[in-house]
């Protein structure tokens, strides 16, 4: 399996990338990895490491910034992530992984890599352990305003992705919602709930609650981007003002420094169950190509997770498996529009 | 100060009701109580209390259960509900307040007690302690796909609430959205954040990301109810789950037990910063007298700070200052559609 990675996307670029592609190298012997970047800086963050010949590197002198338009961005030819992508569309390698730029990325991979057939729009997924099982989550955030359309072919990926990733043979798809009832939500959502219900290869449960959403059967939950957006921000956020709150306690009694030494390992627990990065940060699901965008200020450890699941994604040909379902897909719904 | 409660509302009245009301009385020696229900089953569960003559029963025999579709449960002129509503509408009380079927309170409201003018759609407001000052938050569920025009409506009746309940001169008026910038999120807040701007009489500060919801300098946020709903039950899930994870840790060692006794103050504080019910429910806004909504599942502690908040929305006159506000509106935004 062949990884090309954007060595220079992230916050902590290429000391971070470098390292969790060493790491993944040593736990991998049947995997190869490209780094992209300026190559002079390269030769001189691998020369911190030992030789590895599974590891080498493409030459691209420009960067692409967190802060830099899509539509600038992905007219930057030499760029380190716009190399990436050309690589990967090349065949020279099987999965890209950036921790760089989200928008870039995206509009970069669509217009490049380009879309799947019956597939309007890409979306972002993650993972989150969640209290009892994984849960296959999409759109975090890659299209807002999304149409029932659109959701449906979330719905349609998610469960395909839950299937080929995880091994689940008839994954339990709900609809994010506001109330059980089929009739509660918005009209995207009303309409989307009997899209679902009609279609014979999703396994579509109805509606999940947020109140559930960490605490339920369900494999796979679809929302429109936005939602899932404030969704995976709000989580994050509230679990670093829990953490820092514990902080601010433990410094205030000796009491309570007892108290977090015995109670951090069971927060840090809870903290895993809202962490994608355990997964090596999303999924753009929807190109042609396995694309992994892992957090800009990734860690070596979440990139080697990144690139860990580029190999997994390559090796099980979820891409592939989802070209098919949907190229086959001779319902209404992709008919239309 | 005279305040009507829905005493059937409930899922443990009316029990709760009652000894939420006895305690509040205690508490205000201005406060006088008109409890609505069921009165044999009333006047049975007052004669376990101390008998007080700042407290009376108007009987309504009917009662709307939690399931009832509102298009429904409004017709029943004799519920415990409608009736409360219907004295709060003659001016026999100063603010409402029930723990009953939310979409019938609303829908009732609406129906018996009619909008403020100017107001397309009244809206559910909640405020959270957050990490360092009251946030009022709206709308948390009252209306799904929300307008430019109504969520610049919510702006303006959550700026006046946060002026006359918590004396904030100039409060800083933020639109949750998964982006600073204005051009970010969906249509409708693009379109929105324009209205906002050009507004004077709302100091309005651009966009709040979810990540920093309960640690910002906002003091009002806004956003569509479908979305404000998704926050709500979000977070209270999150809570629990982490709770729950909790309890789980400490019965697997003794270690976990003293860690839990010294960790679970500052746990519990934790939980206060995402709980609304300090404020004693949702209030519902937009609507011509002060409507309160405890929680389903309200304690006796719920009920009384839901009645506390009721006698001091009717004491600040936080209605009528709406009123006042919202009929002088001039703007273009107030006399399209």
């Amino acid at each position: 399996m062949k990884i090309v990675l954007d060595a220079m996307g992230g916050d902590f670029a290429p000391r971070n990338e470098v390292q969790g592609a060493i790491d993944a190298l040593k736990g991998d012997a049947n995997l190869e990895i490209i780094l992209v970047g300026n190559k002079n800086i390269l030769d001189k963050e691998l020369a911190k490491h030992e030789l590895n010949s599974r590891i080498s590197i493409v030459d691209a002198p420009e960067r692409i910034s967190m802060k830099e338009l899509p539509t600038q961005a992905i007219k930057k030819d030499n760029s380190s992530l716009m190399t990436a992508i050309r690589v990967l569309k090349n065949g020279e390698a099987d999965a890209l992984v950036s921790s760089g730029n989200t928008g870039a990325l995206l509009a970069g991979s669509v217009l490049k890599l380009g879309r799947i057939k019956n597939v309007d729009r890409p979306a972002i997924v993650a993972v989150f352990l969640t209290m009892s099982k994984p849960l296959v989550a999409l759109d975090l955030g890659a299209n807002v305003d999304c149409k029932p359309r659109q959701l449906f072919q979330f719905a349609k990926m998610g469960s395909i992705y839950s299937k080929s990733r995880f091994g689940i043979a008839n994954p339990k798809v709900r609809l994010l919602n506001i109330g059980e009832e089929e009739t509660k939500g918005n009209e995207a959502l009303i309409e989307t709930h009997k899209l679902l219900k009609e279609e014979k290869d999703i396994n579509f449960l109805g509606n999940l609650e947020p109140f559930y959403l960490l605490n339920s059967d369900t494999d796979v939950v679809v929302c429109d981007g936005f939602v899932g957006n404030v969704v995976l921000k709000l989580g994050e956020g509230m679990i670093s003002n829990i953490f820092s709150m514990i902080k601010n306690t433990v410094k205030k009694s000796i009491f309570s420094i007892f108290g977090s030494i015995f109670m951090l390992p069971s927060l840090k627990k809870i903290k895993k169950k809202f962490d994608y990065d355990e997964f090596g940060g999303t999924l753009l699901i929807g190109v042609k190509k396995p694309v992994l965008k892992a957090h800009g200020s990734a860690s070596p450890k979440a990139i080697m997770n990144a690139i860990k699941e580029a190999t997994i994604m390559g090796r099980e040909n979820v891409v592939d498996t989802i070209k098919v379902a949907l190229a086959d897909d001779d319902s209404e719904t992709s008919k239309e529009g």
